[in-house]
C-alpha cells in the first residue's frame, strides 16, 4: 500500500527546484492559474496563509501607531508622473485604463502600481501644521505591475500586499520609521514565518524608484538563490517637493515633511514554500499554518476511535489551536500524504489500540518524529509547547543553511565558483562604484542584495575595481 | 464660551440632508475626495468602521463555513461575455484596460465589476465530482463600476466590498444559501448596525443581472428615502450552463451545479450615517465604533486629573473596551463636540470635583443623557451594560421611524403624496406585471424595492392596473 498513498508525485526538490516549486503550489491548492496570463488565483489555503501574515502584521503596526486606509484603485497618468524617478521607474510596467462607461478618457488611468502619489497628494491636502504630524497610514490592497515572465507568488502581473506610508516633522523621526518597519519585517519573518534573513541597505542601482535609500530584507531560499522579500523607503523630501507637502512648524515657518514608504506583499508566500518546503510538499511553520494539527483517526469504524478524535479536538480547540479531524472516507496513508503535501505541523493519530492505553501518536511534519502522548487534560499544553520547539527546529535549520551559504570571498575570479556550487550569498568588500557592481552582474548573473555602509575595514580592497573598499556588499543569485 | 464649541458648523439635517451627509463625511474624516472623479479616499476613521463590518461578516461567513480566497483584479472582455444578461447588466459601466506594459492589448481586460465569470471558469476546473461540493468561497476586495454621478460611499465609481460565490450539487441547497446569507446581513445590520431592514425579493426589472432570483435588504434612511444596503442571487444555473460546471453525481450522472453569489459594501457605511445621524454629526452604534468611549479630562492641568483619566482608560481597555483619552490642548468643549462629530457612542468626563468623590460623568451620544458613576471596579461592566442599552435605544428608535414610514395604500393617484409627504414606502399589493412597476416609476419616480411572493389576500387587487393581486411589494424612493 506504502507505493500507492500519494495521488499524485511531485517533483523531487533537488531534481528541479523549479518544477518542484510549482508543483508544491498547485498540489497544496495553495494557487491556481486563471486566463489572464499572470495573474494568478489564491486559493483558500493559501489565501488563509496570507491572512495569517497579515494579522500579525497588522497587529504589529497598528501596535506602532499606524492606521489603515483605502486609496483608489486607479491613479491618473499626469500624478504619476510628478515625481520624475518615480515615474520613470514604473511607468514601463504599467496597466492602463483607457476607457471608462464605453468613452475614451482624456487623462488615462493607470491601475496602481505602488500608490505613493496618491498618498502623497493627500497629504499635501491634510497636512497643515506640526500638529498635524506624523501621519502614519497603511493600506492593505492588490497592485498591478505589467510583468513579461511570472511565477506563483514571485513574480506576478497582480499582487497582494501592504504599503505603509508616512510623513514626519524631522528627518530623524522619518529615518527611524523606516528602521522601525523594516525590523518589523525582520520580526514578521523569524516569530512568524520562521525564516532569518540578511538585511542592510540598496545600492544606487538597486533601490526604490524616487527613494533616497531602501532597506531590504533578503531570503535565502533552499536551492541557493535569494528572495527580496520586503522593503522599506527613506524618501527624505522628493515627494514632498514635488508634491508640496508642506506644514507650518512650532517656530512658525514654512517646511516641507519628510516621508517613508515600505511594504511586504504575497512573495512572502514563496518565501516559505522555498525555505522550508520538502519533497513531500509543504513544510509550515505552526504560527503561520491555516491548520497547525490534524487527528487521523486509524480504523474511524471501529467504536470509540471517531469519538476520541472528536474528543481530542475539542480540548486543542478550546486552546486556541487550528485543529480538524479529518474523518472523510479516505485510507490513513492517503490523508497522511494530503496532510503532509499542505504541511501541516503536526499529525495525531488515535486508532483502537490507542484507546486502551488512553493515548495517541504525535507526529511532527518538520522532521517526521513521532512520539506517544497520554490523552489527559496536560495534551493541549504539551501540543502548544510542541509547536513552539518545531518552530525554533525550523528557524535554527533555516539559520544554519544561510550561514552555510554566507561565502567570504575577496577574489573576484572565484565569485562564478562560489555561485555556481555553493550559492548563496559572497560577502565580500565594495568602493561603492555602480561600475563594480554592473561587473559582477554580467560576469555572473548576481546582482547586489545589499550592503553595509562604511564597515569595511581600513586595508579593505574592492574585488572588482582594486581600490580601496568602503562598505561591505552581498551578491546573489536572485529571483 | 458654549457658541464656539463647534470649529465648523455642519448644515442641518432638516434643512438639506443631502448637504448634510456630505458635510458629516468630511468633517467626521470619514473620507476625503481624490483627483480622479467618482474615486474617494478611505480615512482612518472610515476605513476602521469597514475594519469592523469586516470582522463581524468574516466571522460569521467561516462560521457557515466559507473559505477566503482573491480572484484577479482584471477580466477579460471575452470572458464577460459568456453570460448573456451578466455582461448587458455591466457593459456600460466597465472600466477598461486596453494597454499592458506599453503595448496595446489584443482581448482587454475589464477592471471587475463584479466577479461571477472568474469564479464560474475557476469552478468549472476545480469541481469534479460531489465529493467536491459544495464550494463556499468569499472574497474581499474592490471592484469598478463607471458611475455618472457619485455621492461618497452611496455610488461610487470603486467601492470596496465582499463577494461570495458558492456551487452546491442541489437547487435546494443552494437555495438555502441564498436566504441564509441574506440572513446574515440583516444579522449584521440588526446587532452591529442596529439597523432594521425590509426583505425580499427583487423584481425582474431590479433584480442582478444574471440571476434568477435576488433577494435584497432595504434600509430607510432619515430623510424618508431608501438605501439598498445588500444583495442575495440564486442563479440556478445560468452561469453553470455558460461556463460548463458540471460534476460527476452518486448516481454516476454528469450534472450542473446551482449557484449563488451574495454582496454587501461601503454602502453600509453611508446608511449607519443617514439612520443615525444627527445635527451634530454622526451618531455611531457602540459595536461598529472604532472608538467606543472617550474620557475627555476637565481642568486636566490641576493635579491627579490625568491620572484618573488614564487609570479609568486601562480599566476599561482591559474588558476590551474602545477607549481612548483625549488629553489635547484643546478645550473640553472643543473635545465634546469633536467626540459628537465622531459619533463616539459614551463620553466620560472627569474633574478636580470627580476626584474627590471617587466619580466620573458618563454622557451618552445618542440621547445626550448624563449619569453620573462611581469608579471602582464594576465600572467596566457598567460601561459595557450601557453601550448595550444604548445600541438598543438606537434600534428601537429607528425601527419606530421605519414602522411610521410604511404607509399601506391600496389608491395609485394618492401615491405621489405618500412619498411627498410620509416618505418612506408604500405598501400595496401588485399583479405582478413589469408596466405597472414602470406606471409607478414615471409618475412618481418611485422603485419597487422588494416584494413578498403570492402574499396578496384573495381579493386584492393591483392599485396600477385594477387586475387582481398576486404579491404584496414595497415601492419608494431610492439612494
Amino acid at each position: 500500500m506504502a507505493k500507492n498513498i500519494k495521488n499524485d508525485a511531485i517533483t523531487s526538490r533537488d531534481d528541479d527546484f523549479a518544477q518542484w516549486y510549482t508543483d508544491v503550489c498547485r498540489k497544496a491548492e495553495l494557487m491556481d492559474y486563471s486566463s489572464v496570463k499572470g495573474f494568478i488565483i489564491y486559493r483558500p489555503y493559501g489565501y488563509a496563509m496570507w491572512e495569517q501574515i497579515q494579522q500579525f502584521m497588522d497587529r504589529r503596526f497598528k501596535e506602532t501607531g499606524h492606521e489603515n486606509v483605502y486609496m483608489p484603485m486607479l491613479i491618473p497618468e499626469s500624478l504619476l508622473q510628478k515625481e520624475k524617478d518615480h515615474v520613470e521607474g514604473f511607468a514601463p510596467e504599467c496597466a492602463v485604463v483607457t476607457r471608462g462607461g464605453q468613452n475614451e478618457l482624456e487623462d488615462p488611468l493607470i491601475v496602481r502600481p505602488t500608490s505613493e502619489t496618491l498618498f502623497s497628494e493627500h497629504y499635501a491636502k491634510i497636512v497643515k501644521s506640526y500638529r498635524d504630524l506624523p501621519k502614519k497610514y497603511n493600506q492593505w490592497c492588490s497592485v498591478v505591475r505589467w510583468e513579461k515572465t511570472t511565477r506563483p507568488f514571485l513574480r506576478g502581473s497582480e499582487f497582494l500586499w501592504q504599503e505603509g506610508h508616512t510623513v514626519h516633522a524631522t528627518e530623524e523621526e522619518a529615518r527611524a520609521e523606516t528602521l522601525q518597519m523594516r525590523d518589523v519585517y525582520v520580526e514578521t519573518c523569524k516569530d512568524l514565518l520562521a525564516i532569518p534573513l540578511i538585511t542592510g541597505r540598496k545600492t544606487e542601482r538597486e533601490k526604490f524608484a524616487g527613494a533616497e535609500e531602501t532597506y531590504t530584507i533578503e531570503a535565502l531560499m533552499h536551492d541557493g538563490k535569494v528572495l527580496q522579500s520586503g522593503t522599506s523607503h527613506y524618501f527624505g523630501q522628493g515627494f514632498a517637493k514635488a508634491f508640496g507637502i508642506q506644514f507650518l512648524d512650532k517656530d512658525n515657518k514654512q517646511k516641507y515633511i519628510y516621508q517613508t514608504s515600505w511594504g511586504a506583499s504575497t512573495r512572502l508566500l514563496g518565501a516559505i514554500i522555498m525555505v522550508h518546503g520538502d519533497d513531500n510538499g509543504l513544510v509550515l511553520p505552526p504560527r503561520v499554518a491555516p491548520t497547525q494539527v490534524v487527528i487521523v483517526p486509524i480504523q474511524q469504524q471501529k467504536p470509540g476511535v471517531l469519538d476520541q478524535a472528536n474528543k481530542i479536538c475539542e480540548s486543542l480547540k478550546a486552546k486556541g489551536i487550528r485543529v480538524k479531524v479529518d474523518d472523510s472516507d479516505k485510507s490513513p496513508g492517503w490523508k497522511f500524504s494530503e496532510a503532509e503535501m499542505r504541511g501541516i505541523p503536526v499529525r495525531i493519530e488515535v486508532g483502537p489500540r490507542d484507546l486502551e492505553k488512553g493515548v495517541c501518536v504525535v507526529a511532527k511534519r518538520n522532521d517526521g518524529v513521532k512520539d506517544t502522548m497520554t490523552i489527559d487534560e496536560a495534551l493541549p499544553e504539551k501540543i502548544i509547547a510542541l509547536m513552539d520547539q518545531i518552530h525554533n527546529e525550523m528557524y535554527a535549520k533555516a539559520e544554519a543553511h544561510l550561514k552555510a551559504h554566507i561565502t567570504e570571498s575577496t577574489n573576484f575570479d572565484e565569485f562564478g565558483k562560489i555561485l555556481d556550487t555553493v550559492g548563496g550569498y559572497i560577502k565580500t568588500p565594495w568602493c561603492g562604484d555602480d561600475a563594480c557592481e554592473v561587473k559582477v552582474k554580467e560576469a555572473y548573473q548576481a546582482t547586489s542584495r545589499c550592503y553595509e555602509p562604511n564597515e569595511a575595514k581600513e586595508d579593505d580592497v574592492c574585488p572588482c575595481c582594486g581600490k580601496k573598499a568602503k562598505h561591505i556588499i552581498y551578491y546573489a543569485r536572485a529571483y
